[in-house]
């Protein structure tokens, strides 16, 4: 059984590949009376390509969405939402030559099978990080109606490979800041850093990988489903659905293991009338329920798999090892655009979930 | 709307509470012809009772199963698989005593907000590490279904606090001696360590989180349902509806974030005729879809949320600040229990992953 | 992929067998707040057992439900509720002697088939009329759910066999009257003559069906969620899971097909403050919504297929034609027992209808 | 919730309204290897308007689709797709003028107060026959690949208004005959008529409903997941959600409730090596599943409520009461455009429900 929707209230079902004729989704269950239009979402599609071309990949899609259904006088009408965004740049030329060659840190091998050789294997077709445009149109969506109910979504760049920022930053700082530098870390003087990583590595025809950190404010207390709808088991599986992620962790996350209960435990306090906590070890959720403190999320991008060093690999007809170099467009680091792809699955989940805890109803009143 | 459910083919729907009747588990899906019978559950159920007393709670709970239906002469049926465990020695009125307080590190207040006050708070109700018995009535299913198709899932302990094991053991060293240590580490040296570390943290009345590992062998190519119900977002997905998990990983995980794409890529080549990496870097999913080497997962444990140590907490009914002190019977570390509910939420996954992969059939030949 | 749950917020998942050792289900999604003990479910359990016992079979299964979940203090916690009925008289050796021969009109031959031959075929295992009793017990939670918000499900005889009551009632007609009766028809006359048309089909070794009719009253407005989960298309589904069900038609039904526009539409009016329609042709539902009118639902029952007046079969093994008299315990008429899970059926959509408009909410008010 | 997906493995989710942008649909889980191209639809979308013109309404949607996703060198991949058919003739402004007015017998007040006065009211939006025309999309998909099993299913037109033809028809008379007819009848004396009933409905201002009867055939042998997911269950909800449908029945039906068991069980006999039954009063399912025979449903479908008599209506800002003659382009009798809308909801759940019981592999081979 396939699996191209997620959420069960706010439902999401992508579709599209990256050298078809383009990407989009169908967002079911989105309340009425949210106004929308298409100019909503240039700025997050935007948001992907970073200004600063040395860090980028040569392929500049330059996207503009169409409303195909859902939309009435500027408003959302509570039927089915569907978006679309035309591929227009392909090169699929690039693709034939390595066909028979699965490349190193890619699905190709494994897609091959689990298709049967039907798949569209140009630039990945279904695994390319171009999908993850239809996820940013859903998440546009679902961040115009958190926003409604005054939550925010906010990722930044934390790491790229070994360069790490370890500064807290103020919410307004993150707004202020991520997106100035083009690897959208809000602390600049490391951004600064990081693109010189990249820089680096890509002139040595490698890539990086790097961290995220994403934070979800104002979430009221007690969103989730537990058992199996746990909030944070809900962030994972939409986080894992980005590509190149490879760790998910909550708060302390990792290091939390290393603590004993007393330090991990975040003692409850009262601050302007609201039960907060004193710490934030458990990044705002828990039991699977959010507990009203900021929900803090550190995701692992791996580096980019598609690289022009030579590579070994081998040819799936004749069982023989061969060699690889990906040549083409690509991204020496996936951390920048894949910023707003945390974000948008952040914020696709939140939705779904507020709206299942009735915190947001399915017609919304005039603001 | 609630979320009680997992799986798309093999269906796990648990129910109970700690100190109610009992805990039980309606697998809905599992294939016809599969042998089942109560004492299938004993050795499993027996696991999350490490023999060492000095480590756990004192609260034994000898577990017996019963098959309430989807059994008929010794064999599934095809028909949903109704199991329960019923609950004996509770001691619910440990609980009433700090109904008000919420206990720092625990769901008590956002559960408390979530269900306006209805839910069953005794021993964490619903939330109770408890209710991850039902998780491994289901598991024992899914293993006994993996195991017919020769798939393996090993789970064990890596770390306790900060004695940990980096040792890289056989299956057959895990097979042997995780379940010789009372920690569950396979590593019996380190395992001993450990102990010592949990016994001098109950000691003090405080408490340790720890790591798990888990690996899944012997998985076919290509398994998993991308975008969205990528087998590392369910596997995910899963692994955080066990209490106490704050962090995934697949294969390098966190550590990737640090590579270069030539040292994280796992170059292909040929082994017996069958495509194998030279690297493990992927943990065995690419592109959310297996890639037919074994399936690698981390997940960290937080330390147990209920210590004896005076701890700050408010009380919800006069907005006071209070201190607590969890009294009763708790387990200074609950990594040794987890390990089985680790290994059975995987089993899970996977054996509802090998139904929609068509991997297995809905009818079992005779084996 | 196995089918034995049905709602999306309200979630019934049915489990359990003629011959086993019971039949149950699992509610999730019940709000929390609402009172329930067991008590509440014996009225409606003794229901399935007319009191005339010239026209039931001779099992009368006194049944008592277990609360095995989800109840704390005597109201629902907002957990699954899991609910189960034991089986007591069960003679499964009446069935040994005609495993091989499938009953005409029955699922033998064909569950045979699906599982393998691994079904439990005692009693007709699965797809026993026994297994409605978990439809019920499902039921009586709907029920009060929905009777907290004024909303009623009445369900009556209409038809057995050719003795027929065009009878239109008011609902307190009904309420008083269809239990009063064996039949369930709250027309006495005419239930008196259905009884003897039962009485005499029975003597002849033969079986009779009907025509049950189901009204739901005080809907809101507008609840449904086309265009696939419609109202009446998800009432129309749930009511065909009630063994024997052949046919279903609301309002006018089949007979608006012969009618003409003007006839068949139901003009709009204003009464009290209100929006109604003069005529009820559209049985309450328009473009899949309730359209504020009483729902009205007719089902065709189909004659018991057990009967012992000898039919033809054949002997799956041999393939080879075979006679068969079906003996043992049959209801020579299901109709009676059917009213109640008629009943189930339809309130356990309305519940769950009725929490996805928001309608009723996931945590009800204290009365 | 929302509510616009069905199925489970071949998952049809639809979009668009009758004069937004266009309509569309997403199939997720078609198998991969199915060749599929735009021109397959053409036949199937021209069957909508049949070509005698007296009967149909003036608006002639000449429809062409365009495959925006899932189809790779003439083949499905496995991944989903995404099909679109744009509107082009919208007369917009018949509606503004009647938009306070709800139209008796259509969906307008429900929702209106369903959506908040947010929905697309012109021409009925989404509740419009307009969409349909996603099913007959997804419809084309699922009947190609039901093909390639020799799965047919064929719908035809048993009555308009009070002209009935009782004929029995052999599969090929139907294939031959129902298309030569405006109104879809393969029996052509019938069908002239039908057409002169339609039009004498047409020249008074009225409309006529009537009886749609679909077969499918050479289904294989125990075909669906009872208990909540049973064969006829699916598909009743799904005939259901065709707009204007109030009846459906399988088999006897309705009269099956008159007959008595021994009248209404089919015997069961073998021939050429097959188990077959003598009768087909079950309409070919049994228990929820298909017993191998052909299934046999009835349809009925409500007169077309748009007519231009005067009817009464209220007014629904003042609550006043209001007249209306609906104006614009109507077809006086839906019926023919509803035979391929039959034909696709049940090719939908049939192609489903193989591949749920594995009848339907993931990956087609070639042919």
């Amino acid at each position: 059984m396939a699996g191209n929707s997620i959420g069960k209230e706010f439902i999401v079902t992508t579709f599209g590949e990256s050298h078809g004729k383009g990407v989009g989704v169908v967002v079911d269950g989105c309340p009425a009376g949210l106004p929308l239009q298409e100019m909503d979402f240039r700025e997050e599609l935007d948001r992907r390509i970073p200004a600063e071309p040395k860090i980028v990949s040569a392929r500049i899609e330059k996207d503009t969405v169409k409303i195909l259904s859902g939309v009435f006088k500027g408003y959302t009408t509570g039927a089915p939402i569907a978006l679309m965004v035309e591929n227009k740049e392909t090169k699929s030329s690039d693709y034939e030559a390595i066909k028979g060659l699965p490349r190193p840190g890619h699905s190709d091998y494994p897609a091959h099978i689990h298709y049967g050789g039907f798949n569209d294997y140009r630039g990945g077709g279904r695994f390319s990080g171009r999908v993850t445009v239809a996820l940013i149109l859903a998440g546009v969506v679902a961040k115009r109606l958190l926003g409604r109910y005054n939550v925010d979504v906010l990722a930044y760049t934390k790491a790229i490979g070994k360069v790490k920022s370890d500064k807290k930053f103020t919410a307004s700082e993150i707004r202020k800041n991520r997106y100035a530098a083009a690897t959208r870390c809000p602390d600049l003087a490391c951004a600064e850093r990081m693109e010189e990583a990249i820089v680096t590595a890509k002139e040595a025809g490698d890539s990086l990988g790097g961290i995220i950190e994403c934070l979800a404010l104002n979430l009221p207390i007690g969103v989730g489903e537990p058992l199996f709808d746990a909030l944070d088991a809900d962030l994972a599986k939409a986080l894992f659905c980005v590509p190149a992620v490879k760790g998910v962790e909550f708060g302390a996350g990792f290091k939390s293991a290393e603590l004993m209960g007393s330090e991990n435990n975040d003692a409850f306090l009262v601050k302007g009338g609201k039960v907060v906590t004193a710490t934030e070890n458990a990044g705002g959720i828990l039991g699977g329920l959010s507990s009203g403190m900021p929900i803090v999320i550190r995701v692992a991008i791996k580096p980019t798999p598609s690289i022009s060093k030579e590579q070994q690999t081998i040819n799936i007809s004749s069982m023989q090892l061969a060699s690889i170099s990906v040549k083409g467009r690509h991204d020496p680091c996936v951390v920048p655009k894949a910023v707003p792809a945390i974000e948008a699955a952040v914020a696709i989940i939140l939705a779904d979930h507020l709206i299942r805890s009735g915190d947001i109803p399915k017609i919304l009143k005039e603001h």
